[in-house]
């Protein structure tokens, strides 16, 4: 087999705010001999997520940090070409945490062979993957809306928020949307079916969420945190369930955030308040998959990426997710 | 019947931090003719809750305020002394929403006639009442416990607190209590059975903390708030549950609370909160009390009462509920 060189990029330094581009570093490395069990794989896509900010911080989170020197992990898509494990072989698709470089050698136990190829390749990472399946784990799981009850998605221009917006629409609910521009509000309800949007940045929030959702909000789908938390709390029902998703209000923040005010409401309402992370639920991947796949065929689900070319384009494309520069699932070529 | 005079509470105006002495006024009233359906009932003990400070605020709540000039609300015990409904009798003993006053005029449906009269009678508003369920509930139904597990109580050696961690020792769990005196934390472990009592007044509590529950918190019962929850929520567990029964230390300030800073833990460990108040759970009481009783019998819970004599002590006994000075169901003997 010939030497291949393997592009990576790996963390420098802990950001301090906004990720710098002196917080990563480029460098080369040619793959040597794989280990028995483990396969080499070029890499297709790769993702480029909000929670990479947790990763790179040295917060108490849920995973550990990613240390110092390491390469940035990230969950991606690719093709192995070259294989010591009889499971794989060479021209196998396969996804699993392949980090942000061209190359990866993993064991073969830690990959998810794809037996369907879909099209796109990139929609494993998007709605066939983490996105897709943390929109209809969050919002059926732990929201548990039922028909006729009104969900509020925040970040619902995101590739998660709309994903749970249109499950919520499937499953016969209310749905609105919070998003920071004209632009996103018009999408969310014509094109992804919402029944309203508020412009967060434009809109009086307390009031918009009042004619919006006048029988109050009973599943609120949170990916962002800040005002937006405080102000649906006061509008929250008795019993309404709040998937915490994502808080990317608070990721770039140089001192502690402000604390959440209206947290006497979790009690007053009897508000279920449940985090989860998608891989929480990796065991029953298969089953969100295949139905959002169902889904999407029946033209009940559609999705947006947002792919950049090349990795050497990742630094530039990260900062975007907490811009509100970016629409639908972010993620880089890298082959 | 002879005409009965009726001593009562009313809400003179919403107190401002404290409950003052003004913010209440006494007076009495002629029981007028008793309405077809209904009965007149001399009350015997009325309960006294730190809730009684939510419902004299005018915030955003589980019930609406209590009105200005209405008597304040409140869950009693007290025996038929006349009746205009076939399914209750004089001497009959009831349980239900019977106020802040000597004798109540309620429909026969609104209340709970009992049985089986417990020794003494009071019990049916500590144990076997309010506090006893809401620890049940909230621990069972919403804590989970499993055995092995630690679970942290704070304000561990009131009403609720206390039950609370001895439920959970039935349940095989380890147990540390949070609270303000040396002398309750000698009650907690000496008489209460907890594994370790945290004196938060006197320790360093993320210390304390980590040296008592050093395997991390996977159930945490908060009556609360403040300080206590913001350390707990960073040495909560992965999938750990947060029991909202009460949050105290919130109830008197005179301006908004500080906001939960360390929210962003309940994604990070994906934790559940979930907020609950005991009467949600009404039509199960009987269960609970049943076991309660069991468990009582067994001399596997013990209980603390704090009985006041007469309505006119009340005003100057439902402030002991929030400096400390309360220990076990503070409630008044009013008959």
């Amino acid at each position: 087999m010939q030497k291949v060189l393997n592009k990576q990029i790996v963390l420098e330094k802990r950001p301090v705010g906004k990720i710098a581009d002196g917080d990563m570093r480029f460098c080369e490395q040619a793959v040597e001999d794989i280990p028995d069990g483990a396969v080499l794989i070029q890499n297709q896509y790769v993702s480029i997520d909000p929670t990479h900010r947790i990763w790179m911080s040295s917060m108490r989170q849920y995973m550990d940090p990613i240390e110092l020197g390491a390469v940035i992990r990230a969950l991606g898509v690719g093709k192995v070409i070259g294989s010591k494990d009889s499971s794989l072989k060479a021209g196998d698709i396969v996804t699993g945490e392949l980090g942000w470089q061209t190359h990866s050698v993993r064991n073969a136990k830690e990959l998810f062979p794809v037996k369907m190829v879909p099209e796109p390749l990139s929609s494993l990472l998007s709605v066939y993957g983490l996105t897709g399946v943390t929109a209809y784990f969050g919002l059926l799981d732990i929201g548990e809306p039922k028909a006729g009850e009104t969900v509020l998605v925040s970040g619902a221009a995101g590739a998660v928020g709309s994903v749970v917006g249109q499950i919520a629409k499937i499953k016969g609910c209310k749905v609105v949307g919070v998003c920071g521009s004209d632009e996103k509000c018009d999408w969310l309800v014509n094109e992804f079916g919402f029944d309203a949007a508020i412009q967060y940045k434009r809109q009086n929030i307390p009031e918009a969420l009042k004619e919006s959702c006048p029988e109050g909000i009973d599943v609120y789908f949170e990916n962002v945190g800040g005002a937006i938390l405080e102000h649906s709390l006061m509008q929250m029902n008795q019993f309404s369930r709040l998937v915490l998703c994502g808080l990317i209000s608070n990721y770039n923040l140089t001192s502690a955030p402000e604390g959440v005010k209206n947290f006497a409401q979790i009690l007053m309402q009897r508000i279920k308040v449940q985090g989860f992370i998608a891989s929480d639920y990796l065991s029953r991947w298969p089953e969100a998959i295949a139905e959002l796949s169902s889904w999407v065929q029946q033209g009940k689900i559609k999705y947006k990426e947002d792919i950049v070319e090349g990795l050497s384009q990742i630094p530039a494309a990260v900062n975007k997710l907490f811009d509100g520069t970016n629409s639908g699932k972010l993620m880089a070529k890298v082959n």
